[in-house]
């Protein structure tokens, strides 16, 4: 298989990309300096590398803990809870969230064997533990039904710490993912999140 | 800037991608075990590094000249011209063809600064020469005005050379792209040539 073949089957595997986008993508390549294909492979093998979870929060970084845990101008009592890494780029570019974060991994989906055990509830309930000063937990994965189980799970198993629960505000599209929806939306749904009743 | 925010810069260089799309491919990647980013980079460098154009036809290709070129089962008595070293890979896949090709590197086009002597004409001249076995020359340019008018000049150019010069059949989608018409319709239009007049 020639190195073309190569490319296009590696990039075809990646999600929404299909042989035709693959192979347009390839000759792309094939057209620009070496340097540019160049700059992307080394992007792709550092992001693989360097990148791994914060000891603390779960979010994806190159140091741990991140540069949010790390950031004493961050407000820690108050923590959001969300699905995957890439949700905290989202609010943060909102500028509407000054707290910490908590990345789950994933929501409750017993078809996919994903229990509680695979996501990052029981390290949530350590960091709220003795000696916290957390007092409040945003609980912002997505406004699907997964993430509204998942949130509600959640809640449930923070019954008997002493910490506020609120869910982000619907606002955002039911149905669909936070990652991908726009800012306004985003922060509107923080600054109406509401108390989560048990 | 973090090796997160390097790659979905590098993936929105490429064409049809935006930062939406970028940044969940990145997200794709770091979700998955290592070794798939690596051999996703490697692929990227590979096709940068080792791919050139074939001295002869300027096929794209590890080896110059390229397998088609050094294949001596091929009929080396017809040659078809097409834009892209990517036409090749669309016109092989029908199993319809058996000549060999010869790359244009694009279609006219004046506002872009790409004429004649940007593209391989006199490469084809040269390859038509005293001594050529070549008795056919099919034009399989694109089947739009750029591609027609390119077809139209190339013709012309070989006016007084003892060859037959046909023109792959219309049968593809006028205003379409030939690299991303389906093979039934690309073999269609192959049968079909007909003979070009001066």
């Amino acid at each position: 298989m020639s190195a073309i073949d190569d490319l296009i089957v590696e990039l075809a595997k990646l999600p929404g990309i299909g042989r035709k986008t693959a192979t347009r993508l390839t000759y792309f390549l094939l057209k620009q300096p070496n340097e540019n294909a160049d700059r992307l492979a080394r992007a792709v093998k550092a992001v693989a590398e360097q990148i791994q979870p914060c000891a603390v929060c779960g979010n994806l970084t190159e140091t741990s803990p991140c540069a949010i845990c790390d950031d004493p101008r961050r407000d820690s009592s108050i923590v959001c809870v969300v699905e995957e890494a890439s949700d905290i780029g989202a609010i943060e570019r909102t500028a509407e969230y000054d707290g910490l974060y908590h990345v789950l991994g994933g929501h409750l989906s017993p078809l996919d064997g994903i229990g509680p055990e695979e996501l990052g509830i029981e390290s949530l309930r350590k960091r709220l533990g003795n000696g916290s000063d957390i007092r409040e937990v945003i609980l912002a994965t997505n406004p699907s039904m997964e993430g509204e189980v998942t949130a509600t799970y959640v809640r449930h198993m923070l019954d008997k710490m002493n910490v506020r629960v609120t869910r982000i505000a619907l606002g955002l599209p039911v149905g669909g993912d936070l990652e991908y929806a726009d800012g306004v939306t985003i922060a509107q749904a923080i600054v109406a999140r509401r108390e989560m009743p048990n």
